[in-house]
């Protein structure tokens, strides 16, 4: 037996776990000192009460005989299918309910898509950027090329013809940068796919956080996109579903390649390694989307972006470069007086009792970076803004 | 950009959907005649007391801000692997908390499961078998042998030393033919499986329906077969989890190929891969493994297997060859006078008004048998079983 040596390959990942080792050291030794931690990429507002009502509903659903369900269809139920799309004419984009596909949350649904791809394609990844597109693709044997975000293109680097790609990560609002693309800056992106051949994986987990009208919120807003890239989104920070677990990946069916429709691939896939999602979950949400749903969750997306702005704001005043935290929940910062990301955390967590996360942990040109998110509690977000002013 | 070849390698399966066509046709053409399906494969019974109770608790807990939960590990909350290893213990099975992994259900996992492995192996499958195991290796392009199940081994192959293999897929009780292999021949399988330094892939998502104790639930009651299986199990049929989603997959510690320890590149692959199970659903699970649903579980399991001793002991009666029903909810029978599997489907369902699954639906060697199952209706099952009698 001879296992995937794709495997072999990967780089062990230290970043949390080293977090987590230096501030436990800390505590430790600082015992009566407040952590303030505006490091980590979770939620911390409980669910909408929509979605609790709706899921509390299907519990009981489920537990009697005249309406207890068993299977639903792999890619998920009509009426959460219906729901996304509905979403997504809010957009001005129209889709088709086959078009949608439900499943457990985005990081699966970016994992399990390179099933349907040829392991003998070539990857384009931004550096910095999420480290899951990076593993997956190596576990799977694929050529990694990476596309250089720094400071000079606000990390949102654009297509460069030189370079040829057949699968090219996109995530805007970016993790861990905040930076997001125009519709100009996406355009520039779909037409070098198109001229590929290659197919955008359009990562919109943050999608939500957008509060810029004029900046796109779906890669299916640019035209052409349709043929060229799949987008996967989640409810995970639109709605605080992190442990609740739903996202939905959008497969277009005029995206063809090697004459073969993706949209029907991925369907294959999923209809034959995946069961759907409970269904207690999908009628969760579907009460996000419902009228009363999506003002509950702007009212906590607005909450978080308040975070943001007290975060951005302050670093501004202190005079320290930035991108994010205008339409993303992520802030990026570069590192002051030439420190390193590891060395930042240190003074951050030493002199102010902070927590953020190195950016070298997101990509060789996170080094020198660092990043804060606005998840936090606001007096808690406010009480770590007082400690930064006063270093 | 380069689709994944092995896709179009994939055989189009129509069993369900030709099922659903003439049964769809009869209807119409007999408006007034009851149809009884035998034929599915999903629970009918609601959710137990005990895990409709937990999961109503646990979406109150996610709409409030002091119990409200993010992101859980991906392998599962403590407290559910917990649970999965007290119930391992009452089989004699001693399993670590970091054996077990949660996830959405078996079909999930034995798909995924997969990426661990080159796709340079060869794998082993028994026929008649559950067609997964076939399509996600041929999406890899893995080589696939099959071994075969007939009437005179009682649908239980047991192994040829002269055919090689990497990976062998064992599901007992099991999908279709219902059979269950005792601890002797299992004992076969893992000597086998150590000698050729294969990998067994033990789908044991039927275990809670065998009756006769001295049949085993777990390959790991199996001395040596900690060394070379992985097992696969699910709510699905326990606790009529089919549409709420939860499974546990035990990869032991002592299971290392290429000198790597499959634990770890599992690990590695749901971290990278997976976000974990919903709470709500974990909370659901764990209450199953509560002595009190257990109870309300083993009662909804005696429903089944009632129902499962109505549909053999009928056939018995009738001269019919059969297997399975005893140990699980599954009756696999000789389609009598030499019919087809869709000859005899479609027998039955002009004849009777039962629908069935034809067995050439599960591999070449189902030809000329045919799949009940135990999960419908009492009144429903007897009033069928008139029907065959009158026939």
């Amino acid at each position: 037996m001879k296992i995937n040596q794709g495997y072999l390959n990967l780089k062990e990942s230290y970043l949390f776990s080293l977090v987590a080792k230096k501030v436990n050291e800390y505590k430790a030794q600082n015992p009566h000192k407040e952590v303030i931690s505006l490091g980590i990429g979770d939620v911390t507002l409980p669910l909408v009460p929509a979605a609790v009502e709706a899921m509390g509903r299907a519990v009981l659903e489920m537990g009697r005989h005249d309406t207890f369900r068993g299977y639903g269809e792999e890619q998920g139920y009509t009426f959460l299918r219906q729901a996304v799309c509905a979403y997504y004419t809010q957009k001005g984009v129209s889709l088709s309910e086959s078009e949608v596909f439900i499943s457990d949350g985005a990081k699966s649904d970016l994992g399990n898509i390179l099933d349907i791809f040829s392991p003998d394609n070539t990857v384009l990844v931004p550096d910095p950027v999420y480290p899951v597109y990076v593993d997956t693709n190596i576990m799977a044997g694929r050529k990694v090329l990476f596309m250089n975000g720094s400071d000079e293109n606000g990390f949102l680097p654009l297509p460069d013809k030189s370079i040829k790609a057949d699968i090219l990560y996109l995530c805007s609002p970016n993790n861990p940068t905040g930076a997001v693309y125009s519709k100009e800056q996406l355009g520039q992106w779909v037409s070098y796919a198109l001229e590929q051949d290659a197919v955008i994986l359009f990562d919109s987990a943050y999608e939500s956080f957008v509060q810029d009208k004029s900046l796109p919120t779906s890669i299916y807003q640019i035209e052409g996109a349709k043929e060229c890239a799949i987008e996967f989104c989640s409810l995970s920070k639109t709605a605080g579903f992190t442990g609740t677990r739903c996202g939905y990946t959008v497969v277009p069916h005029d995206l063809i390649r090697d004459k073969v429709s993706l949209n029907k691939l991925w369907l294959r896939r999923q209809t034959t390694k995946f069961n759907g999602v409970s269904y207690i979950v999908q009628r969760g949400a579907e009460a996000v989307f419902s009228d009363e749903g999506l003002t509950q969750i702007i009212a906590n997306i607005a909450y978080y972006m308040q975070n943001a702005r007290l975060i951005a704001d302050t670093l501004r005043e202190l005079g320290v470069w930035l991108t994010g935290g205008e339409n993303s929940p992520y802030i990026w910062l570069k590192c002051p007086d030439g420190m390193s990301s590891w060395e930042y955390f240190d003074y951050l967590l030493t002199n102010a009792g902070i927590v953020g996360t190195p950016g070298a942990g997101f990509g060789a040109n996170g080094e020198g970076y660092f990043r804060l998110t606005a998840f936090g509690d606001r007096d808690r977000v406010q009480k770590a803004m007082t400690r930064l002013r006063c270093l």
